[in-house]
């Protein structure tokens, strides 16, 4: 739809697509309730939450569901929720809020390792663990990449638009195999406990099923905002944005030609 | 690179991108090293293939991973592939391979309901399993709505280039699910048979880790050659060869202004 590039005239604001403000709200609906139902399922089946004794364990599927997947979705999100705010202020509040995500897994990861230690436990020995090192790697190297391209002067224009769509993609790409490591996750703990009895459709294997689902559905639903091309900002605002920041952070002359 | 979309003036024939074929050799060596690898772990760990008896079960992840992981990744790189062939015959090649993978997912399908039937096992009541039903349902509506709007003549340009957008995004969403899907029924197979002896690196445990890491790496691959923008087929010989499409398909007038 051409409406989502137009600019309105009368406010000099690009013009927000139709439908987006409510995939964006069944977006956050979905994610909300992927940890709410990770919060149910851990006090319900498996004794709540501590930091200390057997209950240090479920720290670590509400941190990484928080951080990893919450959080890094709405991260990814930040650019088509924020349509008119500065280009500095967006990528500042994009940047903050995978932090944030950071943060919280890797209190998700301390968790899970220091339970392992006091039971005895081995470590990254499953396909989970394996697959969430990678995230945990991919995750930080995106994020410092990204801050020395996009929030640091030093990088010309050119070079940044180069770099901007493998840094979207690879975004995308951890952000879908942190799903698809919670659910490796999801399985592994299922398996661990119920053992044959999963196949009796216990309430909570039924339960955690439509957890994992969720999670599908929260991926998906992030996945599609961000790919919708004509729900991105307009690239003209978009390319003033960025000159205007460009000054804002450097105030100096326009930049190198590297 | 706008060579990508520039049209070679002596032949008439567009460009192919310089590293587009060796993106697509690497996906096609991953590709091949992750059936090769099924059928190893097959073979080695769990006593090979055969339609009867207890390596019934064998059948379903190699017919999973060469239909719904091999051939469906290799049909959404159909478009990426051949660039210059007429759009009609890139179509029919898409629509083939994508009914290679489904008959071939269904073999795999039936042959694990057969053994669950005959072993007197439960059926649909693992996160995998409701995945994969997602899965083929999806993947099922997908290619009747893609067939219908795309290989018959019914349906007007305009409704195609809106829901063509649609399509890719689904085709993209429903591939990297059954990736997912495919972790998480390997993980389940691991857990199933290794259950303690996984966390003490066995040789199997390790081998299927490697092949998930693989699966992934496959995923990840083809998704950045099919959403790389200057990699996509120009979109101007494109409407060309659709309209030149419509009229040997229909041999008959242009669409209805639908």
């Amino acid at each position: 739809m051409p409406s989502g590039r137009s600019m309105d005239s009368r406010a000099g604001l690009a013009a927000t697509p139709g439908a987006l403000p409510y995939y964006v709200a069944f977006s956050q609906l979905l994610g909300l309730t992927v940890v709410a139902m990770t919060g149910a399922w851990l006090g319900l089946y498996r004794g709540g939450i501590a930091w200390e004794g057997a209950l240090q364990f479920n720290v670590h599927p509400l941190s990484m569901v928080i951080g990893l997947i919450f959080l890094q979705g709405d991260a990814l999100l930040v650019y088509r929720v924020f349509r008119n705010e500065t280009k500095r202020t967006t990528k500042v509040l994009h940047g903050l809020l995978h932090v944030f995500a950071l943060v919280i897994a890797l209190v998700g990861v301390v968790a899970v390792f220091d339970y392992h230690r006091k039971k005895g436990y081995a470590d990254l020995y499953s396909l989970h663990s394996w697959c969430g090192l990678l995230v945990l790697v991919l995750y930080f190297v995106q994020w410092l990449v990204g801050l020395s391209f996009f929030l640091f002067p030093g990088a010309s224009f050119s070079l940044r638009s180069r770099y901007r769509p493998q840094h979207v993609f690879f975004g995308a790409a951890i952000f879908l195999l942190s799903v698809g490591t919670a659910l490796l996750g999801l399985k592994e703990a299922l398996l661990f406990k119920l053992g044959a009895k999963y196949s009796t459709f216990e309430a909570e294997g039924v339960l955690a099923n439509v957890l994992g689902l969720l999670l599908v559905g929260f991926g998906v639903t992030v996945l599609y905002i961000l790919t919708r091309s004509d729900w991105k900002r307009p690239p003209q605002a978009e390319e003033q944005a960025l000159s205007m920041d460009f000054k804002t952070l450097t105030e100096g002359d326009s930049p190198g030609s590297q």
